[in-house]
Order: C-alpha cells, then structure tokens, then sequence
C-alpha cells in the first residue's frame, strides 16, 4: 500500500517561466528514464497559454514563433500542466519497465537507467541559465549520483555473496556451445577491433578466453524455407521451381 | 553500407514443427531485447496454419485448442513467416535503441540489454526438448556470454584508459547538491535496508561515502501550483477559494 | 513524496494456479482503467511455467493447448510475474490518464472510469469459481461501488458550492451559436430517436430546450480545399482542371 | 452502411492561414477526444509549406521559426492537409474506443468525452482571433454543448425507465464485501477530505451510507510471492535464503 | 457528412459460434488492412463468454484450453463484441492511413492494400467451413476483386490523361543523379540478380535504361560525424583522439 | 548474415547547420517510408544544443524560437545524432514491414512504398537550398526512381511468367460471389463517378466486366446482435425489451 505526503521532496521556484524548457524537462517525466515531480512545469508554464497568446494574436511574429514551439497539449489537454509524455508528446509505455525477477539482470538494468537519467538530467542542466530551475536540477543530479553507486554496490554484493557471477543468468554454461563463448566476430573493415582488451585474455567472468575471430564465416549453408503452404498463396504453390527462380533473383 | 550473404551465421532444423513455441521465438525477434535471424520459425510453423486446420475443421477440440494458442498474425498477415512483433504479437518499437552518444551510459545499457536477452533464451531453452531448437539456442547462449563479456571488458577499458569514470557523466559533480549525494533513503517499512553494502562505506565510485538515512524527510512544503490560467477553465477563476478548497478536500 | 509500506491493501490467496486467468487478471492491472494489486497474479502463475511445460514437453496435447492460451511474456519476460501490459499484452500507455484541469470534466472522467473498471471486476468475477480470487475481487468490487459514488457525490457538491454547471466548461456560452445548442440531429434510418427524453423537453442544464431535426441538412456548401501547393506535388499543378475531374471521380 | 454527401455539416473559411493553429486543431482531428472535420486545416495550411520555405530560405529568421513550430507531417508526408494524429504529431489509437455493451457505464463515458471534447474547443478558441476559425468552434462549441445534454437526458431515462442504476453494473451487490462499499480512505495528509460530502451521509446511489476512515491499515499481512520457479533463473533457487535476504535489504 | 442506414451492406449468419475465428477475423476490423463490418463476430462469440466459461470452471481441460486462445478483450472489454484491434489485441493506428496527396503514389497505395486485404481473406476463407462465414467472405473476396480492378484502371487513366507517369512524383528527373536512376545494385551473395527483366533494357517508365552493378562500391569514403558537443557529454571531449580510438575499436 | 563497411554509401556535406531542417530529414529515418543513412543528420545539428543555447540563454528571443522547433530528443536522448523517429518524434513501427509471402502482393507494396519514399524526398528537397544536402537528395531521388522501376518490372514478370495474374491472390475467383467483383457502388452524392474508366470496360485483369451501380442498396436487413450474455453485464437481461428501445432509439 503507498501513502501519499502532500509535501515536496525538494521543491525550487523557476526565476520566470519558460514554455520550451517546460516541454523539454517532459523528457524526465513521461520519457523512457524519467520519474521526476511535476510541480515545476506547471511553473515553467505559467501565463504561458493565455497571454503569451493574446501577444501572438495581437501580430507579434516572434511570439507567435515561440507559441510554435510549445507542446500544444501542455495547453489544450492538461489546461497548463505536464502529461505523461515526453518532450516529442509520445505517450510513456508500459514496456519502459524492466522486471525480469532475476537480481543481476534487473539491477544491470537499473544501473544503465540511472546513468541515461542522470546524462540527459545534466544536458538539460546545460539548456537553461535560470537559477531555480538549475537548483531543482542540482538536487535530480545528487539523486542520480547516489541511486548509480547504489545498485553498482548491490551488483557486487550479488557476487560477493554468491548468488550471481557476472553473466545473466549463471546458468546453462554447460549446455551452451562453448567454442562460441569467448570469441568476438570482426563483421566491419575497420582494422582496430582486434586492440581492444576484448580481443585477448581473460573475460571479465573471469572464465572464459577471448579471441578474435578476423574474417568469420558464416557457420550455416545457404538459408533455405519449408516449401510454402499452398493454402496460405505464398504464390503459385504449382510452380514451385519458378517461385524459387522468382525468389533467387531478387534476395 | 551493409553487405549480406545468403548463408546463415548458424543453422539448425527442428525436429517437428511446434506452433507455439514458434509464436514464442517471437520474443527473440521482435521484443525489447530481440535480434535473432527468422528461418527458425518459418520451421517451426511448417504446415501449421492449413494441415492443422483441416483437422480442427474436421471436429478434433484439442487441435482448435493448439490453433487457438498460435500468434493469428503468422498466418494470416506473413503466410507462415515471423512477423517484427514480440510473442504477445506487439510490435517492435524504435524507443527501444539506446543510443546516447556517452560510450558509458551507452555500454551499461548493452550490457543490460544481453543479460536479458540470454535469461529470455534461457528460459525458451527450457521450454523445449526439440533438439534442433535446442541446439539453435546453445548457440545463441554462447553468444551472449560472449556479448556480456565484451562489454563488461569495454566498460574496464573505458575507466583503465581515462575516458570516464563509474557515473555517467562524469561531469557536474562540483555543481550537483553534494549532501544528497550519497545517501540512500529508506522509504519503505521492512527494516533491512539498512543493511546492504549501499548503507554505509565508500561508494563504488571511489569517492562518495554512502549514508543511509532511516526516517527521510521531505525536503520542501507543501506542494503548491500557480493560479489556474482563466482562459484554460481550470474551473471557476473568480472562485478561487471555493477552488481551493474542493481541491483541498481531494488530494 | 510517496511512502511505502510492505504490508498488502488486501490479501487472499487462490485456492489453485491458474495461468489463463491470470494473463485475464491483467486487464485490471495494465489496461485502460487497471490498478490492482499484482500479488495475486503471481500466485495464480505458480509452477506454471516450468511444471506445466515439462508435461507439454512430454507430449500431453491438452497441456500443450493450456500453455498455448498464456500470456508469453509473463514467462519469458517477467520470469513468472505481471508484467504492466493488459489481457492481450499490450502496454499501458500514458494517454490512459485524463487530467485536464478543470473538475467537473475531470469527475466525470473518473466516474466514467470507475465504472468500466467495476464493470471488467464483475465479468471477471463469473470467470472464476475460485474462492480465493473471488474473495480478492469482492474486495474490489465493493472499492470500485465506494468510488463512484464518492466521484458522483463530489460532481453534485461541485455544483452546489456554485463551482460549475453539468456543462464543461461553464463557459461561452453567449458565443457558442446558440441555434445549434438544443438540437439532436437524426442521421440514421431508425424510427425510435425521436422518442427519447433528449427529444423535446427542458435538458438537464436547465436552460437548453430540445428539439428533434428528423431530416437534418447539411449547413454547408460542397466541400471544397485550396489550390494544391506545386512545390508538394499534389499531381500536375499545371493542369489543375484535369485534377479536379479525376478528384471528382473518385470521391 | 454509410453514405456521404460532399456537402459538409458546417463551413466556415478562415481570414488567413496559421500553420500553428493548423497543428493545434490537429487535436480535436486525431486526439483522445477528436472528431473534427477536416477542411478547415487544409484551408490554414495553405501556401505554407512552399511559399513561406521559400522566404525561410531566404534567410529571415522569424519565418524559419515559423516554419520550426508546425507539423513536419502535414506536409511532407500529408502534402498540406491534415493528418490522423493529434496536436503533437501522435497517431490516433483504437483504444480510445470505448463500447463496453453495458449502456450506463458507456453514456458515462459519453458524457465525459463531449465534456473534455468542450473544454478543448473552448481552449482553441481563445487562442486566435481569426473570424471564421472562430465561426466554426462556435459551432462545435454548440454541438458538444447539445451532446453534454443528451448523454445526460440519456442516464437520467436509463434510471427512470428501471434498466441501470447509479453505479455500473448494477449488479453483484450482494456479493461484494459490503464493510468495503461505503469508506473512503484517506492515504494522504492532508486535512480536508472528511469535509466533503463524500465523507459521511447517504450516497448517490441511495443505498450505502459514507464514512471516512481517517487512520486506514492495511487489511492483508506482508506482501510475499510465491519460492521462485528455478527453470525462470529468479537468481540462485538454491540459495533461497540469500535471495530473500537481498530483496528484503532492497524493498 | 455521412449518413448512415442500419441495413447492412451484406448479412450472413454462421452455422456456429466460434469464438477462436472471432478472434482472427479481428484482422480484417482492426488490422492494417481491415474494413470488415462487425456484427459476424458478435456473433460469432455468442454464448462463448458465460456458457463456455461455465464448462471450463466445470473442470472440462479442453474447454480451459479453448477459452486460453480466445481474444481476452472481446469478453472483458467489450461485452461479446468487437474491438478496434487486430488479431493479437493491438489497437488500430492512425499511421495505418496513406494520403499523400499526390494522386499516382496514393492509388498504388490502394491497389497494395486492396491486395493484402483479399490476400487476408483468402486465409481466413480456408480456416474455417462454416457456411454462413464463408458466405460472407465469398462477398468480401468479389469486393476486394473489384476494388483492385477498379484502383488498377484509374492508374492507367491517370497516366491516359496525361496526369501522372509511372514514377511518383513526376518531378525533379532533371535534378536527380542521373547516372543512379537506372542501376540496380548487387548487395547479396546470390547469383541470380542479373537475369531479372530490371537488369537491364528499358525501364517500365519508358525513360530510363537498366543496368545490373554486380560488385557495388560505396561512393563515399569512410563514415565521420562532427566533433562532439561537450555540453551533451558525449564522452570526455577534451580527449577526442581516445574517444575516436574506443569508436573505431567498437565499429 | 551480414557484413559492414564503414565507408558511405553516399557522401554529401552540408553547407551549414540547421536544426529545424534535421528534424524533417527524420521521416526519411524513422517514417513509415523511411530509409536514409543518418550522418547527414547529425551535421545537420552540429553545434546547434549548446551553442545555440548559449545564445539563446543570453536573451535572443529569435534564437529561442529557433531552439523550440527543434526536435527535443535529438538534444537531450541521442547526444546531437538521429533517433529512430518520424519528424513528429513517434518511434519506428514494426507493423510498418509488409512481407505476406505473396510476391504480386508484396511487390506492389514496394512499388508504393518507393513512391512515397520518393514524393517525401521530393518535398524536403523543395525545403532547403543548402547545396550539399541537396547533393544527397538528389542521390536519393534516383534511387527511388530505380527502386519503383526495378519493382514495376518484377511485377510485369511475374505476370509473364505465369507467376501471378493481376489480383492478388490468384485464387478462390471460382468461389467469390461473381455478381459482386465487377460492379462499383456509388455511395456519395457526386456526379461524375460513373465517367472513370472504372464504371465500364473489361477490367485490368483482362476477366470482369465493370458496371456501376448508380443507386446501391443495402444488400443485408437491419443489423442485428444476439441476445446479450446476461454474465456480462450489457445492461439489464432481465429487460430485453427496454434495452432494445434504448438502444433503437440511440443508434
């Protein structure tokens, strides 16, 4: 059960409001690595609509460019507040979470969210010279900070106590096709993959052998299909030659 | 530019054709962690779609029952090919790339994305006994044992060679709210929290002490919005009060 | 600021696992007017997984077909949990949420919202002879009774404090042509529109008089668009004649 | 079956074009609430893609700010008309369909959409001043007043003629856990919501009486799941004890 | 306008309920393709909901397995009847919608769905035997027969009237690199590409001459971005030639 | 398998950068046609997050424009580079991909898919004066004319082939309602619909007479639903009668 607390975790007034920036912090609300308080936008935004509007209508080019450039729904749909989304307007998607119930993928995951979040919390920092805004901002790069350390300590407490090693799931090693384990394909011309340290030596799981594989060839024969279901009219199942005549030519 | 040959990285036949695990294969191709090639489950819905449904036609309830457990979209919209969806038959989404520019946000975000990917086909492996599958899958096992290793690896080099530290970015550190730094709060009511190697001690990063502190407070007041824009109708303007205190009584 | 406590709003347990009515249960978690609780669906997907496929793999076709009627990724990507999507698999998106400010259209919302979900709830409830998800779901039923008429309540005490009128927004009103204001147009071939209580008689704002057009007319000439933009290639610009008679054609 | 005469239902022409509010009325085209026709935006757009591309070229800055803040789409991929999206370039989606078969819980619906579909138009309104855009949002204003009504006149006959009660679906009453059906729980802290009307006294339903809970505790124990499946990998099933002493720390 | 007649265009009634075909002939409703009327599956799902659960809570494994490939939603959702969805459950899309504007590339848009669509039905028209289903297939078929032949004919007569040529649009020939009009590049390993009738002689736009390119060479030199932005972190910029370094290593 | 080279297949640098004018080029990306290499882009917005910002933080209102019509997630998601979206900012689509497995089908989904490939190209290219990428654009133009050649010739080849006919499938013309697939229903009030080379003749395939039917009639009765399943709530079973009048009345 969650318990709500009318007070604010921090709280920051912006020095003015600024419709652009307001649609760009939506990218720590509704987008994929965001999860910040809302309060500010509707600060950012205040006045916004309306008499940023009656400026624009009243002939004022530039106004009427900087009205181009807000999130129309900030104003029609929400009267003056954030939405769910990100600054493109896309609506945040369910498929952004990641909860697979094994620890050590999840908190992989957790630490990759944490360092996009604090990235794009820093660039956004770089965009506005407000003073209030910037505290506000100061206090999510903290937060980030500490919430990456955290799951980087919970990932070696994982180790150290014996429940994961590095690579998710630790299991099935035995099944898997060793000879496949530990070699890096070179699939482009550049010359400087094989420098890397994971062209050689001792992987990080400690292990298994890198090497490098400089010109791989492919381990299977030419692809090939079922013969294609006549019911399904995967084109003349009568002419099957000329179908693969057809098919040779174009792929 | 991209290159392609005919001949297939790896290949393997299944033994029989198996409908629904081919709708779960889909997961590989087209889910948030997907990427593997196709012809499998072309295989795998051999004669699926019409011999099958001659026989459900013919009055046999556990065959409707395997036909009512098939993705309907492998059928009807690709004729009996994979289609880019997941096993829910949702399609792949371009938000699922991660591509920041910052080589360590972006590493700990491949990393990430390999760990799930090899628990997903780890748990595939164990839902089949069919030996071609099987061996398809050891294959794919191995290469994301290998793909975890490599970027562990590069992640080292990354921080041995001085382009960056353990936090992404490195940067603002000096300007972040130092004292939110590296505290953890505990905001729920299990007692152990306290306990992890994330409460106390030096930081993975090397520089920030962990503290944890038990009975958080908020940091700011009462959370408050600016007055409501007339022109937006956020209810009566003249009436604010009475706004006030309908809102006062809902939140 | 939220605060967490691990002790549950509710809690039954089922008497059995039940994996097709757990993909169900996600309706109520990920779909358009879910909130539920998910502990439950965890339970009802208990062994189900690995137990129930090792029987499939061992060729009993009825657990084959059970399986095939699951929800994929609650296996494969959740490893036995609820993941935030609804009964087909879908993720929840973030234009479920209605919040535009003013409150009488927001209340409305909320009861319309209510409802649907008490009304998923109760077809739920006759899909289940299980006594424990039934004891869950009388739970949420009478949750679900609570909040509409809490919301039903709050929409009279809106108008009583003089706040709004039953329309959204109380507002322009004198601008709005008024000619149009009280009629219901008749664009179907049914006899029976014409004797509803929204036909004649005073409407429920108590200033609008109804009034029935059997046979509405279209207030406008034929449509027409401006000159297409040669630069946009709208077919030939230079032969604008020969467009609109192909246009004309076709529409 | 439909048939569609090419006269429209209104018509008004706009004094000039505005690619900005072009965009904007793209949300009662293809938002959650739209249903607009459509000429209108064609008539906005007009000459913008071209002739004010060209003046961007031409170096002024004011105009290339213009042209920043309209819909890409409209006219690269729409060639100067309207597309099936809202304001912020966002697809209309299918789920926005409401039709759950059940009259009392769909005209709830139907009534809060016409209101949010109002309040929307009524915010359009008061961002331009050009007459004929104006003309037709008087229309539209007068049509969703007209509709609020009937929806209403329709809940009200719907309760008169005995076919649906207050709360949908009138149904199961007796079942749900009755101790449940009429507090309202108060999980935040602030102190005004026993005040309301929802708090205490006869319900809109006529049936259950209100109170207020003050001080709500959880009614179940704390929450717990069911031992993890090993075959899923929910980390080390040997080493249960480990695993719940790392969530434990972690939740 | 539209008006609309509650007659149907075409009426069938199937021998039997089938709830599995309802669920795949949501692909023609709420598909990429789909434009079917609706009331077939309501029927089609008759009793499927109440009755067919009734026997599966009866302990009936067939039955469970039957309701397991059901569309969840069809019950939940919407009472029996339709969604505006496709056959996996994922909501019809606003980008589904081709409108150009230019009237050649839009017709050829018609001819490709008009294919897709009889080809769906086609499929569908094989996965059953019920004679009141194929009845009304058997309709949709001649339609989609029809309207292929009808978008076929306005190509040509666009192109008798001079109004289009093959390519869309029929502009900036001039402009474009002539010398890469008429090459078709060999990007795969397969030998048969050259023997196709577009390796060579005159293209069906009568213009330009084929050739076949059978060893492509990319007509660039090696791929380079600008110098990175220090303010988006886009690693360590002030040690560009290490980042360069860990690029060309990854690449 | 595939190979990659790093050189380009194409090269071409701007002139200069502008931000406005890479959020366009983003359809040719992350479109529904799209399919461009992407560096051009990231020129495109060389400099443009930061200093730009810089410029606009100092108080130039035209530059804050400038800023606002950007696309915020090239700035602040991808570090000053593409993303996988349309120019509205809505991901890339796997419902997108058309591959039915029949070729008459699917070759004319790729004749319409270059077209619209080629008219987008074509706009943008009418959007800018910038020399170099206008040199890119004009790379592209022939392409997409060679593509829409290459296509149409396929198609003529499998009809020469015996491959295919015109109306795809080829198949099940015995069992469609013949008296249907060759008539064309005027269902809106224009007058000239009966002139197109669509209302008589032999059809394109060279089979069906074209006739047009002036005044078509609803060939079904009235629509109709079955009794609604009194589990599912779709209003009061016991009432069937009413909700018949109910819903007469409404639809």
């Amino acid at each position: 059960m969650f318990l709500h607390t009318s007070r604010l975790q921090f709280e920051a007034k912006p020095d003015r409001p600024d419709a652009h920036y307001a649609r760009k912090l939506q990218e720590l609300i509704g987008g994929a690595y965001g999860e910040m308080t809302v309060t500010m936008v509707a600060r950012l935004l205040d006045n916004a609509p309306s008499e940023v509007t009656a400026q624009a209508v009243a002939g004022d080019p530039v106004v009427a460019a900087v009205i181009g450039g807000m999130d129309p729904q900030q104003a029609i749909v929400s009267g003056g507040g954030p939405t769910l989304s990100d600054s493109n307007g896309v609506p945040w998607n369910g498929r952004y979470i990641v909860a697979s119930g094994n620890l050590m993928a999840d908190f992989r995951a957790n630490v990759a969210a944490e360092a996009q979040g604090r990235l794009q919390t820093a660039r956004l920092y770089n965009m506005t010279d407000d003073t209030g805004v910037r505290d506000m901002l100061k206090f999510n790069l903290a937060r980030d900070t500490a919430h990456q350390n955290m799951w980087l300590a919970a990932i070696e407490e994982l180790q150290e106590d014996g429940l994961e090693g590095p690579i998710s799931p630790s299991a099935l090693f035995d099944e898997e096709h060793a000879e496949h384990a530990g070699t890096i394909w070179h699939n482009s011309d550049g010359p400087a993959g094989a420098e890397g340290g994971w062209a050689s030596g001792t992987a990080p799981d400690g292990v298994h052998e890198f090497s490098y594989v400089m010109k791989p060839e492919p381990l299977g024969g030419k692809g090939s299909t079922p013969k294609p279901d006549p019911l399904l009219y995967a084109t003349s199942p009568a002419n099957l030659g000329l179908i693969e005549k057809a098919i040779r030519k174009l792929t």
